[in-house]
């Protein structure tokens, strides 16, 4: 199978491509002309995109199996300036990457999506524009599999952490905190969080490109799969279970912001999971590996 | 009240605006840098918007009661170099104007949607990739019902028509090779054409307006209207229609073109009327009006 990620240069996409090149996929990726490369693993094909005629081009050269769309612009909250680099990001590549799918014969994307778009439980209620437009760009799809064979499914993550993150997550912060020693205001922190390591994420989207790409493949067409933990932990409690297992005490300042708007105090949790996913490794053992 | 209209040089727009500030609506139109405003009546306020940041001073400095969404790029097929602007127009502008619209309270937003939403009378199935946008659109709109007081309705248009259309439409056609004498290609002409008179499509927004803006404006929130005919004709019939009410003869090939792909051989008629509305320009009046 020779499979195209984008966003190969994030945290899920560096650990992906490098999972993906040992399992023995030919692994391409498209990466931004400003894009820094040097954590993706070195035997991934790389392809530096600078114009969007050149993205269809590049496509019908490579004859790609599978497309495995993790490239997003995410941002919790946004300014009005946000407003278009999200939509260029989160709609405007997208939609460009299905026509060149369509064109070139590409049998299956996986895309991802975010628990976000389902606040409060909801089938569709974004919790801010970001979700809005990965909504939108589902939406979009619809057009690009009604008018081709290509088999489209969603992968939902919520929080993932692991070795070598570089994001600004909970996890991060506390291994910051824990070692600096520096005071944290929180919210309350009574909001349940789920989250995955991301050896497990890696394992749900090569499980789900194996669905995908095989001989009942446009079965998972249309369908939206997600990667939940089997424990959901209040932020408070994952606090304390991040002191117990490294053995540290972190400065907290519990209570001293107020939770955001449309903060998810309770993730959705009315999704599939990926046929024959599982979570291998729990929060200690992933914590522990930290 | 004082309303927002886009797209105001367009054949709906020219024909809304135009009504507008007969019956006395403080009118202002918003339109393109390089976009011909002869048609617009000079009654309505013109702001010509070169930057996006310029947008969301301009809602705050107007202090808009509403605003009618026009404006939209209608391609019935596209290219991969149209994806862009598809975008650009149909999603990103509007996004703009929903985030101009939260910033300065505006109360109420009447959407234009498309019977090509809803390919095989399905709840959502777009026809090509612009109807597809349109939908993307109606999802990205959710976000600002949610985090705001705007109220947000979508008045879905199908064909329409009236005297000084300039689109490349049926009606126009038919009166432009009545006039020629010219050949003209067609398919089999068995699709059924649901098509309605420009004035009876300016009532529809200046009721559902009424409507938004009234006491109970809150209760049409997230809701769908439609401008639909009383009857109607297949293509084949709708010409023999203007052939007897005109007194000519069309000279048309039958059957020399195939279907367009996802050609809509009976529109969705599954949608609610603006409450109050209800047809008054016949097709055979209409015809005749031309």
């Amino acid at each position: 199978m020779k499979i195209l990620v984008t966003g190969a240069n994030g945290f899920v996409g560096v650990n992906l491509t490098k999972a993906m090149v040992e399992r023995g996929f030919e692994t391409h990726a498209i990466v931004r002309a400003a894009s820094d490369i040097s954590p993706i693993d070195k035997r991934v094909h790389l392809y530096r995109c600078s114009t969007d005629i050149e993205l269809i081009d590049y496509f019908k050269k490579n004859s790609f199996t599978g497309v495995i769309h993790l490239a997003s612009l995410v941002l919790s909250s946004c300014s009005s300036d946000d407003i278009l680099r999200l939509i260029d990001s989160n709609v405007k590549f997208g939609t460009l990457l299905l026509e060149a799918c369509k064109l070139s014969n590409v049998k299956w994307f996986i895309n991802t999506g975010t628990f976000w778009q389902n606040y409060l439980s909801e089938k569709y209620n974004p919790v801010n524009l970001y979700a809005a437009t990965k909504e939108a760009y589902e939406v979009i799809s619809k057009y690009y599999t009604q008018t081709s064979d290509l088999i489209f499914a969603t992968l939902k993550l919520n929080d993932t952490y692991g070795a070598n993150d570089k994001r600004n997550k909970i996890i991060n912060t506390m291994l910051k905190i824990a070692k600096s020693g520096e005071v944290l205001n929180m919210s309350q922190g009574e909001q349940a969080i789920d989250i995955v390591h991301i050896d497990d994420v890696v394992e749900a989207y090569i499980l789900l490109a194996g669905c995908l790409g095989g001989a009942n493949g446009a079965d998972f067409g249309g369908k939206t799969f997600a990667v939940m933990a089997d424990k959901r932990l209040t932020l408070k409690n994952l606090v304390k279970k991040f002191e117990e297992i490294r053995e540290v005490k972190l400065n907290i300042n519990w209570g001293a912001l107020e939770y955001r708007e449309r903060e998810v105090m309770n993730p959705c949790g009315d999704y599939e999971l990926v046929p024959g996913w599982r979570q291998k490794v729990s929060l200690e053992d992933g914590i522990k590996r930290l």
